[in-house]
C-alpha cells in the first residue's frame, strides 16, 4: 500500500486492554495484528498498571504505528468503576505519548456510528461488521475487536480530514 | 540517620501532582525534599500525562527513594472529575512501580488521623502539622504539604508495624 498510515487503536481497562493496529491509505483498511493486554487481578495495583505499560510498550514497539486512537471512557455513574478505568486509561495514553504519537479520542457512540452505522451497535453487531471491514483480522476478544473498530474510526476520520482540506485548498485556489 | 528509609508520598492530580520525600527510622522523622509537578492543561491529555510521568520519573531518579506512599482518590460524585484524578493516578503508580518500589496506599482521612489526630482536619490543619513535625520542610503549595503528610502516614504505619512485629516475636521467644 502506497503512502500507509499505521494506526493503533486501545480500548482501555485494568483487567484487559485490547489492541488492534491497521495500516490505511485513506481509502482501504488492512488488518495488521490485534491482540489483548492482561494484567493480574491478583497483584497490587502498581503492578497491574505495569503489566499493562509493558505489554503496550511492547506492542508499539514491535509494530511501530504512526498514529493512535483511544475510546473515550465511558463516564458512568459507578465512581469506583470510573476511577479503575481513568487509571487504565491514564497508562493506554501515556505509552503513545512517550514515544511522541498523536492521540486521537473517540466516544464509545463514534466509534459504533463510524463501524456499525448507527450510535447504538451491539459487541455483536460491531465484531460483525469489524470481520466484514478487516477480513483478514483474527480476534478472540471483544476488546480487541473493539480496538480494531476504534482504529477504524479514526482512519475514516482521517479520510474525512483530509478531503476536508483538499476541499478548502481547491476552493482558495478558486477564489479570486 | 542509622538503616533511614526514604520514603516518597505522592498526591495525584492532573494539572498538579505534589511528592513530598523524607526519611525515617522508624521513630524519627527527617524532610529531604518536596514540590509539584504540573501539567499544561493548553495540551492535549497525553501530553499531560508524559509531563507527569517525566517530571515524576525525574524526582525518584534524583532522590532514590526506597517506598511509595499515594493518597488512596476520594472517588466523588463528579464521573469526569474522578476520571481525570484516576488517569494522572494511573501515572502516580505506575512511576514507583516501574522501579521496584512497594507501593502502600492511604486514604484522605487516614492520613488527616495520623497527622492532625482527627479524620476531618481542614488543609490548614494539615499544613500546620506537617510543618510541626518536619520543621526544615519548606513548602510552597498545598499539594507538596499534602504529599509529605501522606509520606508522614506512611512512615507511622512502617512504625507501628515494625512494633508489632518485633512484639510478636518477643511474645513468641516468651511462648513456653
Amino acid at each position: 500500500m502506497a503512502q500507509a498510515i499505521r494506526i493503533i487503536g486501545i480500548d482501555p481497562g485494568l483487567r484487559r486492554t485490547g489492541w488492534g493496529v491497521i495500516d490505511t491509505d485513506g481509502a482501504r483498511l488492512v488488518f495488521v495484528a490485534c491482540g489483548s493486554v492482561v494484567s493480574d487481578d491478583g497483584e497490587s495495583l502498581g503492578l497491574r498498571l505495569r503489566q499493562l505499560y509493558d505489554g503496550l510498550s511492547e506492542v508499539l514497539a514491535a509494530l511501530s504505528p504512526a498514529e493512535a486512537a483511544v475510546e473515550q471512557t465511558f463516564v458512568n455513574p459507578d465512581a469506583a468503576a470510573t476511577l479503575k478505568l481513568g487509571q487504565a486509561r491514564g497508562i493506554a495514553l501515556l505509552v503513545p505519548a512517550l514515544l511522541g504519537l498523536p492521540i486521537a479520542e473517540y466516544a464509545p457512540n463514534a466509534v459504533k456510528k463510524t463501524v456499525v452505522g448507527a450510535g447504538h451497535g451491539g459487541k455483536g453487531q460491531i465484531r460483525a461488521m469489524v470481520k466484514c471491514l478487516l477480513p483478514r483480522a483474527a480476534f478472540d476478544s471483544t476488546d480487541a475487536a473493539d480496538a480494531l473498530a476504534i482504529a477504524i474510526t479514526h482512519a475514516h476520520s482521517r479520510g474525512w480530514r483530509a478531503l476536508e482540506a483538499t476541499v478548502r485548498l481547491a476552493a482558495a485556489r478558486a477564489a479570486p
